[in-house]
């Protein structure tokens, strides 16, 4: 089994912290392939750069091209996800998506646990866009000044293992999710010092992919998420446009 | 991995057809160990019968005893799933619940499609429990009589495909789920003929509890899902009042 | 009028209490017959508790037989409640309903004041279940230890006189109801020390189920509370299995 | 117990058909003192005449003065009910939500029931305002043109059976609700040809306001029903002027 | 362009802050027509003040008469707001309404500051009645005493600065509206010490009843606004019950 | 005032017709710029294409620079909006938004008639990310082939009219929203033929990004919509990429 994981930010330092979290959550025969954005932020955190990084995403999903048997976006927010489950016939599993719907078979609410509040309203819509307000006890950030957003997580473990635990004091929170992507393999780590169960979003994604991919759900033929029909195109980057005015089909591609 | 597949139904045959679906969408390494209600109704349907359903559930997952790495509660509707996620420490999974959660990354909104009206309102609370009507485009009921309970899929195909297909043009549903535990197997038979994602609920709880026992998640040891303390019992079947009373731990339990 | 007061706990001193404030808020006529629970546990607090509980309902309530014009499940979190509903033809009530839909009569928003927060998430779920939550502050519950459950109410009175003005002050409650079984009683002592009305949910239990025992509202013969057809059941205990069974019919009952 | 049948429209022979159904539920000790808006409309039916005839059943409840243990607005659509419970001390109780918290006790969901499709915009706020959205199926209006207010309920008994049973069968009501006062005593004569219970809005809320005058909740002295301090008026009814004021208590009312 | 800017409540005063804060934000050609209420009370702050200050807003605006372009019902709370969108056939704005909405384009979510804690729950009330919970952090209220209505703007000025702040600290509000029409014009002299849009009420419902007098929607002939038939009134003032009976239209009206 | 009328579609005529009918509700000082997309498809239907479109609106917004007093998103759908309003210090006003929330002051409920089902899951997802969907009744789409995107609204007329009453009689809207881009200007046309008020997204949309010129509020300079730090950015459009990094400010750019 062949599944893309796909970085929508620039900073190849945090797509090797998602590919060795993600690695470890593999099962033995899944090939993950790594891929990290070639334009766009360092790291997405705001709606404008989740808007631009959406788009970005659609590009790198249309360069990777046919032969996954499923793909990630492995941002924290879920840039592009919609529009990406209706664009390619192999599923597409988002980080905070699969996150969330795996805490949620671990208690009945959860609550995020991030590194800067600058992510917060970003990550507050996509709980929104998920429809899963109910589940979620809110959001709790960090709010210190970090070095450097791929070793974040070991500068301030001790910091986000206080704020889990005022989570489940406070917050009530029956399951933690310790997010965005530069936290990737943090949860194992800290487990032990956060009473209650703790999701790796990338980890929860890996599996949540591999299931899709067993399963082998048909590509919707109608519906909100079957492929839109052929479109003209101008100024988009190629393999994108190709994909949007169906000329990846007349190369006998299976996209 | 061994997986406790528990069916609150006393319909060995039921067990049966859920465990060969079930078996089909396993990874190779896990071991599915089934296990029928010895009391109860032969199909539980309506919220008395999931009342007493879901206590039977927890006496058989006392009953069961330590050793498995997660278990499903194999009837749509997830009788007695949140007590039991309170009491044990192995992961449980519900039916309803990993076919929905499963379905959610698919599309936005999923159908339930059933073979009796008698199954709606259930599967109706069932929904609202796991918080999920924003994602719900209702449930599709056939009002026909049937033959029995275990041939139910085979006998009404044909109309439970229309009904899919209904959902799908009248209700804008992006994926439709088979269910309960009768129609499992069924989803991958008609798949061609519904024009969106099909989920078979048992196969997706069988990837699910596959995904929290690969993830092992900590027990929580705070919040609403702790287990509880100590307490006298009077009068429950014997390994379940062991549990309540936390005998179990005595004896060396690991549960 | 006679009132079937069913406490699905084993513990006769809080029946005891649960009759004495329920009568006090009889109507001159009406019988108030009281039933502890033989089996089970002193005092049902947890979803797993509340499973099994509101199953052992269900047998009392079977047990007790006809002849009865209106029942109280007098347990706060309506254990059993919607499948009594389903299964019987005299209305039944709960403890957690009645006091919430009084409450809601005397003021926009009601606080739910307990004394242990092990019962908060159970009351919060029968919250949901009544799709009261726009009609709820909260549930505040006493975190200090206690010495029996019987008279819980007497040693814990002033905190609970406290902790009801801090929902009132803090969460803006119009109505305080204090719950529950083992605080059956203690409203009317308090409540010149609350300064806004105050429920005692066995006293608004008792007078609602009077209500629907006078208004006679005909059993369901359609929609999601007629009573299900006659099903074959294994191991129950015989007075349900009979309803169930439809064997009470055979005997002329008019349950 | 003394309690005040408030109807806020002029019509005479509306209060007529209120109080001989209310009198029906009523306890053998109860005196129900009936009493018809001297200025307003015929029959309230729209926003506009609710916010109207709202301001009129607070001058009649004013003026009805002290003396009474609770009162009822009995206009389905309880126009002032909120302002009317801020103002007085002794409990008011509106048609509509005794009705509808009555039904739901009774059933999930509850239809209602009218005879003009005027009426329907204005109940469905009516819901909003009581938090019941999610417990109401909705509301069913006669479509045709009828005689006289008084009459209406037996011109058109047969199609408001139609109507109710459609509810139950297109809608899944499980309880029907048959509103607004001019069908005051319909549900007991066709209660046999509706086969889910039926709510007669005007015996719910007799029993509901019985009811709070026997538990005796103390008038909120804080929180958002407490009553508002004096405040000077121009141009009010001078019974209405007398309560904002606070020149009521000077005469040693008890109101 | 002719726009009645109509105060509900009694006081002078409030009507001249309201103008002046109107006439700052207004076009040139608008022509805005101030008028206060004859009858009621100096400021309308309760349930039951809003019941009685509605019903004197549609009486005024009855008597205004035709020849308005549009007309803005100047309490914060829309006091008879949707009974006049029924009533008349010109555009009318609620206070609360146009500055919620004008909110809602600059930001996510918006806080309501106000001067006193009798205003809150009304106010929470207009925030459902609109719809808008999700887009609403809340009410915060000061809570001192203050020397007069008419001067409250400038007494409180600092104390309401400091809310406004603590709404953007504590509620992550996004937008502030000071409110109600005694702090008219207030948002403008303070709008650099709140690090967020400010918005200010009238100046916002004078710019929406402008627009809605350019866009000239014609008055609903169907739905839920259409004008009620005429019908009989006793006792009303006698322009509204004009209205009512639809005596207008035969002297020419065109309202 | 200068307006920015941004078409994130690259086809011109649609801006001609967004133009004439947002230049026919304009006040007269009031200058429309229109500017048409360079790059992206010649219609935005799908989710895919909003991604992209609207990171194309974020770089034709920064493309455009300082010198505008507003700027309106005008694709039905609101492409980027948020993004656009955190990363821009002059008022942004989508077209969906401005849309709803002009008719929510004409009716409780709107209904939005479109010509293609295509794009009723965008809006959809519009209407929530606004938070109003209790305030829609629904989208009410045509389903026939058309011929050209341009003269749809023609082309369409008739049909158009009858699914605008149908979503009066049927869904009991109390206004209509004629949309999205391609309808500008049919309202005006038609609006004798629907019996509700009828809204023109892009004449709403210019008057409300007048009001927000007119009103002045500050830039947010705390909460979620603060412009975001400065940010180093890789391969994205050089006007865009300048105001990501604050390049724009060291120009003096008053943006």
């Amino acid at each position: 089994m062949k599944i893309l994981l796909l970085n929508p930010n620039t900073t190849a330092e945090v797509t090797e912290l998602l590919y060795a979290a993600g690695h470890r959550a593999a099962s033995p025969g899944t090939e993950l392939v790594p891929m990290t954005a070639k334009r766009g932020v360092p790291y997405i955190a705001t709606r404008a750069e989740a808007q631009i990084g959406g788009a970005i995403a659609l590009e790198m999903l249309a360069e990777a091209g046919a032969g996954f048997d499923a793909a990630i976006i492995a941002a924290f927010g879920d840039p592009g996800l919609l529009g990406a489950r209706e664009l390619f016939s192999f599923p597409v599993v988002g980080l905070a998506e699969a996150a969330m719907l795996t805490a949620c078979m671990l208690g009945q609410r959860f609550s995020i646990v991030t590194f800067s509040p600058t992510l917060a309203p970003w990550y507050d819509e996509c709980v929104v866009m998920h429809g899963l307000e109910t589940r979620c006890t809110g959001i709790r950030a960090l709010d210190e000044s970090f070095q450097s957003i791929s070793d974040v997580q070991a500068e301030k473990e001790d910091a986000l293992v206080r704020l889990a635990n005022l989570a489940v004091e406070r917050d009530y929170a029956d399951v933690v999710i310790l997010s965005g992507a530069p936290l990737a393999g943090l949860a194992d780590k800290v487990k032990d010092r956060i009473p209650v169960p703790v999701i790796d979003p990338v980890a929860a994604a890996v599996r949540q992919a591999e299931t899709l991919a067993v399963l082998k759900p048909l590509k919707a033929r109608a519906g909100t998420f079957r492929r839109p029909g052929p479109k003209p195109t101008t100024g988009l980057a190629e393999p994108l446009a190709a994909v949007i005015e169906h000329r990846d089909e007349k190369q006998g591609g299976t996209r």
